[in-house]
């Protein structure tokens, strides 16, 4: 059967594919770029913007989240000596006790909330790179403000937490940290984690900072 | 001798200056807007934000000097009682009995130098307009940085001082602000000061992004 057919002569054969590939070449090639941004040019770099964008607000999220479980998880109880029967209590070390450790676990619930939000408007963002700016300059407002908020809520944990561990002699606060180990473990994690926390705001910022200076035009 | 003159017509003297007013009117009607920024355009509004951004700069280095100079002035020296003879002896309260007021200073001795060199290289960018954007985009970054330690200074010396005001009964820590009353007004005062400096930091980093996010191209 294959035999019985006209023979397609074979200069057509090989001449047709070269006619019709400069027609489809460049609409191939094109594409990818946009796509998987293997390039450098200026719409992919917005695209990696995006991404650290979206990763950083993912951090930021998950060190309040651990900042606070830890912080929140800190009680600990020890038998104290009193000095009538029976002689020992159990008294209980718990961060609700000193109001700095509170203003802490409300600081840092309000940057998890906010970064639960602004992560999923910045995944959003990603998927649409034309209105990466527009969310950008609206998020980085309140980043700066999160920003002093969290720094100044990690400084105020970090000053009672230090009366803790080193007490002081010159107005009789006695150290705490000896007897409460694993409550001032707890503190101390927690107050790294939102420290953290506070770096990664900074870098949010300067992202943001760095990528709308990148617009202007020169 | 001015009969004998001969008379210019008065066609021509009418004709001559409207000849020449084309050519001198564009010449004279357009700088003025330049030098004196009547108008709403965008280069006299970069001025604008030049010079409010040297006003709060110098904002800053007011509060950072006032800040420090009422928290070392703290010192107050009171007559305690003590178990044995003469039974009262003086005993002070100064700021760097506590290694939070000593960060403080330390934060704030930084905010203000740093505000020194910028508020007399925002004002040597305020009377060369073009370069504003350029020197804006380097100082920023500082400007962030600042704001963390700054605010987290504010945040540290705010946990001490609150445990000085109202002490803490779960872990007997005692009040001190009862005996050193002038000692934690120079504290208080100080801290209030360094908190009004973390809010012009916010508004010098929003006014440096608003500025910068002004400029991308729509």
């Amino acid at each position: 059967m294959a035999s019985t057919e006209t023979p397609v002569p074979e200069a057509e054969k090989v001449a047709a594919p070269p006619h019709e590939a400069p027609a489809v070449k460049p609409e191939k090639v094109e594409p990818p770029p946009e796509v998987k941004t293997p390039a450098g040019a200026p719409p992919p770099r917005i695209g990696y913007f995006a991404l650290a964008d979206v990763v950083l607000r993912f951090l930021l999220f998950a060190s309040a989240l651990v900042a606070v479980v830890v912080m929140v998880t800190s009680k600990q109880t020890e038998r104290v000596p009193i000095p009538f029967p029976p002689f020992l209590a159990p008294v209980s070390a718990k961060f609700n006790h000193s109001p700095a450790f509170v203003y802490f676990v409300a600081a840092l619930s309000v940057a998890g909330l906010y970064s639960i939000i602004t992560t999923l408007l910045s995944f959003y963002a990603l998927l649409k790179p034309g209105c990466y700016p527009t969310v950008l300059s609206h998020f980085v407002i309140f980043d700066v403000l999160l920003l002093g908020i969290v720094a100044s809520a990690t400084g105020t944990a970090g000053g009672v937490a230090y009366i803790g561990i080193k007490g002081n002699s010159h107005v009789g606060w006695r150290k705490v940290c000896k007897m409460y180990d694993e409550f001032c473990r707890h503190i101390g994690a927690s107050i790294a984690v939102s420290l953290f926390g506070s770096i990664v705001l900074v870098l949010l910022v300067l992202l943001s900072i760095y990528s709308l200076s990148k617009k202007i035009p020169k």
